[in-house]
């Protein structure tokens, strides 16, 4: 028996007026997974408590059997576990941007012309930054104009503000310490210092002196944001003997993955969006869970959430559909226990996520089989499951694959 | 937004023979609450956990998203901030009975002849009583024969008895330390003291031989129960941001109120029974809602558990139809988050507060608006809610206020 975790990200939604009232997952033509649903049992799912509203990362977290309010400290270390930055615990981690900074440093362009390419150039020049004895600066570009930075050495804390001025016409703000420790008021230094090297190191980059002649904003400064230290995350296997892979199109899902230990599947051709090559996304998911290698796999596709987050009502909608679409393979599948969810709501009315619950069911051998007959919020609300939590998954899967332990004799 | 929490008090109940099987809630006439919950979501809700009788005390500081078994030591201190005691913290407080004793102390008449007037003037001889330089006693009149005692000063404890015997014919008991300590031991002595010192101050007052002149039995002892220490509370606007109001009949709730640092909005006329001044409740309700000064406001009306206790079938169900009028305006009003609720059950087939989970209901923009109908106890098990729990409550609203924070990315 296989394990499955499906994650629609951002798919749960509320009734739309131009949907007839009706939600975008409500609305969409899901045939495979109405059928599946059929077969199933179904209900809905706070993924970490009613009304709290989640983040894509803490909802992972939590679906794979971690306490967010332990190992969730920031964005930054998932996402420079996601580039394949071998972060170590007590590592303190941002993810950044690379920008475009005039010579008083106002920020001009918090993207830096949405630059694409040879951010690898200007991070090697960062990576050679030395701010003091106690502290390495490692530093690795993401897609466009997205890096992460990783600061590791002694008396480091994460307790700090941001530097990312969020809009443009600002100068970086000025780090500040969250508390009066001597770790805090450190690493806020060498943060500000960090970001005033960064243009003094980059300004007359060769890459940027070349953008600058083809009329491109440079890449002339980072904006670090997100700060979290990197925690101690029990790898995935240890915790349930269970050989895992994950195949995900973000970087932030994979860094969860990588951070659990898992094997991550990369996906040539997956951009995150509703654009995003499903034919590839189909290809790689199916492959991993038709290899011998894995017991679980956690899989996410995050168009729905894009779309929720830019109020594209039939983009949702259709990108729902493509889903349903590739799901049609998992439904002949035997010998899966497959667990198909939302990691939270992202409402196209609200352009963000919510705490609303999230439509849940699985698919596997031996089920209380309910009577619901689409899959939808509401109608899974009637559904045999209930209302259930998003910690509760990792055990529930696991005694459908009859892999968990007896409590007792 | 603005967001309320609409606590009708001890509503929830069981099915009753004389209503023809149903509750008093789904016997009532209540066409403002269904039409609210035609166009809203509804759900069942164990205030604290399935089977747990929740006090009116520990389930509104449950649902203000204080935890009862961490802030709730007792009804004393909320009591005695219902009655504008200024209360601190680690000030140990009781509420007490003005009650009848005779030359032994044998106690007549637990309420003193239900006294009505003039318990100024008793109280201020009370709070003139010395027991010793450490403690500073701190006393005042409640409505009728009720008070409140504070004892303030260093090592003080709650962890004593009561002194009230309960039934008539009995002396005040002996109250005891519940654990070997010095301030448990220190503080029984001293509250022994307050009985036996309220007699002697009070048998001779003039208020009580005037009492004594016109037939009326005396309020000459005091008997405290319902010993708390005054719990640290972190204010309601500290902990969500939220400027709030607590619109309540009775001083328990106006003390909860209090406690958490709200404006307390008192309502003239109102009794807290089901011959409560129902106008006067609804106006200073609406007023307060209508109000620009608040984000969020608490409401309690208490009449439904009041018949509940009194076993009183048609006047727990007629004050539920009374509570239904009022209802009409706030249905009426746009931009509120309203969440209608008990408390708890107070059946009237048991005339005490049970664990029996609650009807619920969320009026709000947005809702995934399920087909219940109508507004009762099994009609709401049923919703799309399903089955909810009172700590859950104040996430839920601010989610759908819009003011909650994001947990992660």
């Amino acid at each position: 028996m296989k394990g499955i975790i499906f994650v629609i990200d951002g798919m749960g939604d509320r009734p739309v007026k131009e949907l007839g009232n009706k939600t975008p997952l409500e609305n969409a033509r899901t045939p495979n997974m109405d059928k599946m649903v059929k077969e199933g049992i179904t209900g809905i799912m706070d993924t970490i408590r009613p009304g709290v509203r989640p983040g894509s990362d803490t909802a992972h977290l939590t679906l794979l059997g971690y306490d967010p309010y332990e190992v969730y400290t920031g964005r930054g270390p998932f996402e420079a576990a996601g580039v394949d930055v071998d972060v170590q615990p007590g590592d303190i981690a941002f993810r950044c941007n690379f920008s475009t900074a005039d010579e008083d440093l106002t920020i001009t362009d918090r993207r830096a012309g949405r630059i694409e390419n040879r951010t690898d150039e200007i991070s090697e020049t960062i990576n050679q930054m030395k701010i003091d004895d106690n502290v390495e600066v490692i530093f690795k570009e993401s897609t466009g104009h997205r890096a992460v930075l990783v600061l590791r050495g002694e008396g480091l804390s994460d307790q700090i503000t941001d530097a990312d001025p969020k809009h443009e016409g600002n100068k970086p703000k000025t780090v500040k310490p969250l508390n009066d420790s001597q770790e805090a008021k450190y690493t806020a230094d060498v943060v500000n210092q960090f970001v005033v090297k960064s243009y003094e190191m980059l300004k007359d980059h060769p890459v940027n002196l070349e953008r600058i002649e083809n009329g491109e904003n440079p890449a002339n400064i980072v904006l670090p944001r997100g700060v979290g230290a990197v925690p101690t995350v029990t790898p995935f296997e240890e915790k349930y003997g269970l050989k895992a892979a994950c195949v995900a199109e973000t970087g932030l899902i994979q860094g969860i993955g990588k951070l659990a230990g898992m094997d991550i599947i990369h996906i040539p051709g997956a951009t995150g969006g509703i654009t995003t090559d499903i034919d590839s996304v189909h290809k790689h998911i199916v492959d991993t869970i038709s290899s011998d290698k894995y017991d679980f796999i956690l899989v996410n596709v995050d168009g729905a959430d894009e779309a929720g987050h830019d109020g594209d009502i039939f983009g949702k909608r259709d990108f729902i559909e493509k889903v349903d679409k590739i799901m049609g393979d998992l439904d002949k599948m035997d010998d899966i226990v497959l667990f198909v969810t939302a990691d939270h709501s992202t409402p196209v009315g609200v352009m963000d996520h919510t705490g609303d619950p999230v439509p849940v069911f699985f698919k596997a051998p031996g089920l209380r089989v309910d009577d619901v007959k689409e899959y939808g919020e509401r109608a899974a609300a009637k559904g045999g499951l209930c209302r259930i939590r998003g910690s509760d998954v990792i055990y529930m899967i696991r005694d459908l694959m009859n892999v968990i332990p007896k409590f007792g004799a």
